[in-house]
């Protein structure tokens, strides 16, 4: 059995996120494990770098798999791309140590979101956009992700109530960037939890219509639940970008 | 009656092309008459600046209409956006002289043409991008590139056999980039022939890839007819990105 690292390309749209479901349920996870099963002629389970929700999309989502086969790396891929929709791309695979997990391994992770700040329609990146036209004052907004940074208890900033594991993440940096009416949030960190990064985006989305202060998003941490921070923003304006390893 | 002009993004994927057709035919043209035959209660005309074939793109395609209407520009717009299909946007309209015609008044246009030069496919751009896997030399495509420019009889390059019309015209300049896997060709010039965007495209992607020379592109203008020319660059990688009036 060898261990194959992917990475992988989507758009989000079509799919029911990345997770494979029981028994209908249209996901990316799903999808390659069908493909993979059918080339060995035996199962293959296929480990992500973590879940994205359905609609997010991936520019560098990271996966791996043990699989049986003479088929080199580059074989693998273009059979993989040969077969999957137009909607989802294998673009990089290699042959890895037997003990490598996407999951597990992973360092760090950077997302992109993307905010339309317009009322004029945006036909080229309509799949890959939240459209809000309200005025939005970037440097609000700056503030506001100076302070999500850093290594705080999240919990506030989630939308998953069950798990007991922590909550504790570092967010190395959030960038807010104004390119002629768009806003991208850019976020890197070793790890985000469930809605995390669309609950980042919404808290600061609001601070960029003035709708909270610096001083509230402060604290957030400490006294703050989910009914405290940001509305969730949708998942069309949310890309994974890349997953680190180093 | 009020002369507006307005500036129109599509992605062409959907459409039959610019041109309304008689009876059935999914145009742009035809979409937006309907929609602002619809919003006066008077059959409205639409003039393009010219049209785009079936598959291309807009950036910027510019139309002009007369229409006996109290909504200001802005109103227009907003109407239009507000019932036109999510692949088709207004993104400007303005109040013009009763004499202003999209076509008769054009001055120069720009198109662009991309090229993704690899075998590993690209998700987010597949709709826009033409891929052609096979090794390009830019520098050769730049000489070729150098050559079509200029003032000439592009009558070799055009797909239209019957029309007495003149067929000669002014390329101000082709630039030709390379952008990682991608490759970009941008034309200027005052007009362009049917299909001569997209035959230039296929005589200098056969130019880098070998299999025609600079000195048989300079032959082209005087001898050439449409069987010595290249091969029509398909329609996805196209898009109209700007109309000049001045």
């Amino acid at each position: 059995m060898r261990n194959i690292k992917v990475i992988l390309q989507y758009e989000g749209t079509r799919y029911q996120g990345w997770q494979r479901q029981d028994s209908t349920g249209n996901t990316i996870q799903g999808k390659l494990e069908t493909l993979l099963t059918k080339m060995c002629g035996k199962k293959v389970e296929v480990n992500g770098s973590g879940r994205t929700d359905s609609g997010v999309h991936a520019f560098g989502q990271v996966a791996n798999f043990h699989i049986g086969t003479d088929k080199t790396p580059r074989e693998i891929m273009d059979y993989m791309n040969a077969y999957l929709p137009e909607d989802i791309a294998v673009i990089h695979a290699e042959e890895v140590p037997e003990r490598f997990h996407s999951r597990l391994n992973a360092k760090g992770k950077t997302y992109l979101y993307r905010v339309l700040n317009s009322d004029v329609p945006h036909i080229f990146d309509r799949r890959y956009v939240y459209v809000l036209p309200d005025a939005l004052d970037t440097d609000a907004m700056r503030r506001g992700a100076e302070v999500l940074c850093g290594t705080h208890d999240y919990r506030a900033f989630t939308s998953n109530k069950r798990s007991k594991k922590s909550t504790v993440r570092t967010v190395d940096s959030i960038d807010v960037e104004r390119c002629g009416d768009e806003v991208r949030f850019t976020f890197k960190g070793d790890g985000f939890l469930y809605h995390m990064v669309r609950i980042m985006v919404g808290t600061l989305l609001e601070a960029g219509m003035h709708k909270r202060d610096v001083e509230q998003i402060k604290g957030l941490f400490d006294a703050g639940t989910r009914e405290d921070t940001g509305f969730l923003a949708p998942a069309v304006g949310l890309t994974l970008v890349e997953v680190r390893y180093q």
